[in-house]
């Protein structure tokens, strides 16, 4: 029997923010799955910061998506027809979806979810992709070292709070930079964040002074902007900066400016690196089995913030994200 | 028989260009050398962009010249009274002995210099500081390969030409920045630059789009400004940068624009690095030996602009390296 998915293709591509002429939903009518292929109803969507970057025709780590295309995105959802002997229908399954309510995969693009870990959205979070790059970016790039004193920008979003949780679990000093009081009470309250500083409450270096006075060893940017720069003034000999995103700067319409301090890494003999989770891929499991044993024992809490909708909802759930109304992942349950 | 130095003092802080107001220049009657204290005669010294950085009161990689203080600097010079066993009368020694014509050192501080294997101005450029910032910056900070395209700024001064020198050597193709035509078709007639951009003629991220079409591997930056922003924009996967200077913004009295272009590290999976080579002081003797022998069979030019004078020259002799005007090694022969 034909399904017909409801799916949000890209429109035309956004000028700053992106908003409902950014997008068309169509339904169409899926080709039933062939031999190696698994038709999936989506239950839960990812939404990440990166997808804004995803919309502009430019050279980047991934090709932007085509205009028409069905937007690209993580999901995690149900086998209800499989051609593929790895999965078995009512299995839960966790790949690239797309913003669609149903899917026919390739089963080799699929991985399987165990609910014993944690629930469904987790698996976009902290053991999805978020956490994948918390995990390398910390370890691999940053290098984060017990003793250290670690920053982290965007500190209540998905990447972020597993960041700060990690580091605190390395026996790393740890200071987290969010936007209001709640976000700021819930990393140190809950997350064990040694400070936190809500950058909406004024210049984000003062007060980085006052809660790292002698400087920071690790700064983990998700942020850009101000908070680089501010973190750049505080970096300590041999300070090591991750570059993991720029959320300030995905919907400039303006040319951003960049670090005025970069001098300091010369001056401290520090580094900054970017970084693309996909170079990880075939280390994920390392990751996994190194964040579920956290989430299992109560030592990482794994947050979501869980929009209830349908496909038709993707558009302005997606807003959260750049006015910082999400605390923890961002997920879309269908 | 005492000996009276003329020294040049630094009596207040530039804004901006150092001018004539920025030096006091002093004669003063030296103690006799004490024991383990050597007495030189100097009779090369060494000018170099950093001196700039060393004036501003601001916390950095070392104190800054304190007011009233002799300005610092590099020399050679000949021994002409010894109470250290290490180093005899006519001896050529090279060591810290700020801008002054005569100078008591401890020996501990001096290193002899080898007149055999290079001129005394050479052991103030390749075979001194320049040199060794050179060969680290190049081969433990940005680890240029055999076969890496290798771009490097004011790369007709001390340091940079003879990155580029080096880099061709090790089996990299070279591009070199420089102001004007003859700076640039030395570097690639004389020094063996594969090619070489004339700042000054144009912007140098299109020469780069030209030159490199396939991007650059490796950036070895001494200017800072526009030109660390072109470099990141050709940066390869894995592009490496050495932050060794920032010449551009040295003088400068407006807050400096930082690289627009750092996210090119994040798409590019790319890594930016500042280093101060007077961490590397215990590797020099290998970083000699190097040098030394591509002097020595010719595979490396060492080029230095001796300008003749006394110190009173100093202050405008300074000036050279912000004007562009010096190729190679900038050093006031006394």
């Amino acid at each position: 029997m034909p399904i017909t998915a409801r799916r949000v293709h890209l429109a035309q591509r956004p000028v700053g923010m992106t908003d409902a002429s950014t997008w068309s939903i169509r339904e169409t009518e899926l080709n039933d799955p062939s031999d190696g292929e698994v038709l999936v109803k989506v239950s839960h969507l990812s939404l990440d910061p990166a997808m804004r970057g995803w919309l502009d025709d430019v050279k980047s780590y991934i090709p932007p998506v085509a205009i028409d295309e069905v937007m690209r995105a993580g999901g995690v959802g149900t086998v209800i027809e499989s051609h593929h002997r790895e999965f078995a229908v009512g299995d839960t399954v966790t790949g690239g979806f797309g913003v669609a309510d149903h899917v026919v995969v390739r089963g080799k693009h699929l991985t399987a979810v165990n609910l014993d870990v944690a629930p469904a959205a987790t698996w976009l979070g902290a053991l999805g992709m978020p956490g994948m790059t918390a995990w390398f970016g910390l370890f691999d790039v940053a290098k984060a070292q017990p003793g250290d004193t670690v920053l982290v920008s965007g500190a209540a979003g998905a990447v972020g709070s597993v960041v700060g949780q990690l580091a605190k679990a390395h026996g790393c000093r740890v200071i987290g930079i969010a936007g209001g009081p709640e976000k700021c009470a819930w990393l140190t309250d809950e997350l064990g964040f040694d400070a936190a500083i809500d950058y909406k409450q004024g210049p984000v270096h003062r007060s980085l002074r006052e809660h790292a006075p002698d400087g920071i060893d690790v700064y983990f940017d998700n942020v850009g902007g101000d908070m680089l720069d501010s973190a750049l003034r505080s970096l300590r000999l041999g300070g090591r900066i991750a570059i993991c995103g720029a959320i300030s700067a995905y919907n400039a319409t303006e040319p951003v400016p960049g670090p005025a301090h970069y001098l300091s890494l010369l001056v401290n003999r520090a580094s900054m690196a970017g970084f693309i989770v996909f170079d990880y891929e075939d280390r994920y499991p390392e990751a996994v089995a190194g964040i579920s044993s956290k989430i299992l024992d109560g030592s990482l809490v794994a947050r979501e913030q869980v929009v209830d909708g349908n496909v038709d909802d993707f558009p302005e759930t997606l807003l959260m994200l750049f006015s910082g109304a999400n605390t923890g992942k961002l997920v879309l349950k269908l």
